[in-house]
């Protein structure tokens, strides 16, 4: 968040900010971005399989594949988040969280930073998901997703980072090597 | 753009729409996204350099290493504005575009699409920039891009995505190949 901005509108999990820029005239013109809590990103493995979802975004009306994600809560620990979004999202727990970075998703009109998660050691407990999420569950071998996200079937953004980062972490490592938290 | 959806604040590039979303037991919420025009993001090739930018980012109040980026008006044609922003940014222009696919950066909450581009056959042509744009041009090398967008040094979402697909793209074809446009 830059504190040379104010709020112009206050949402469920994010605000929109406005700051004023001078223009070579002397006139001003008032632009936006989005104040975002930040955001966990998923790479859950399930023996070869990545679990992916099918999630309705209300932004483009359209169903689309993606990594299981969520909207941090603005004093939220980020692996509470992370454990909680999978839980919610896919009903897995994971034993191991490890980080495959820091990203952000628009800094251009957006400070929302995206912390990538290598899920693993899964097993079901699901926890309520948001009442007005539509997902379905939709495993994919972890090839066929980089094929995806190089070739551009994969659409969405922090979904074809994750699986880039996540394949080459375990080209490099085996899952339950070093770096992991839970 | 969804239509069950009205303004609630208008940008000089984008706007804010919100939208109701009825809770179960009936009272409403309003969520809100960005109406984004889309984007072009631009891989420029000069030599074995890409051209990369330093620019400082107002939301995150931090200068960032980037690929080449700007958001499209309403009704420009994608490649005039992916010539356009490349001349205004980095002062070149290019022979051809090669289209690297359409990504949605941040579908959550915009329905911002990221077109992206190899620039190619660069000559000096500059255009005025953006008066409130503070930008360094800073080529570095493809590889050691490729290397800094897998082990997390590279930051910024497009800009991963743009240098890994580039290098798969340059892996299987000559820069001068098939699918150009201009």
């Amino acid at each position: 968040m830059n504190r040379e901005s104010r709020i112009q509108w206050k949402g469920p999990s994010w605000d929109l900010r406005v700051y004023p820029v001078t223009r070579p005239d002397g006139t001003v013109l008032e632009k936006g971005y989005v104040d975002h809590p930040g955001a966990v990103v998923l790479v859950p493995l399930l023996g070869d399989d990545v679990v992916m979802l099918r999630q309705y975004r209300f932004s483009i009306d359209e169903t689309i594949l993606e990594l299981p994600a969520g909207t941090r809560e603005r004093e939220e620990n980020w692996l509470v988040c992370a454990q909680r979004e999978l839980r919610e999202e896919t009903g897995y727990r994971a034993s191991s969280f490890i980080s495959l970075g820091h990203v952000w998703s628009a800094p251009g009109y957006s400070d929302e930073v995206m912390a990538i998660y290598l899920a693993t050691g899964l097993s079901r407990d699901p926890l309520k998901a948001d009442f007005d999420e539509i997902i379905e569950l939709q495993p994919h071998p972890l090839p066929e997703l980089v094929e995806m996200a190089t070739d551009g079937r994969l659409r969405d953004g922090k979904s074809i980072i994750g699986i880039l980062r996540a394949a080459d972490f375990l080209r490099h490592h085996s899952p339950s090597a070093s770096d992991s938290a839970s």
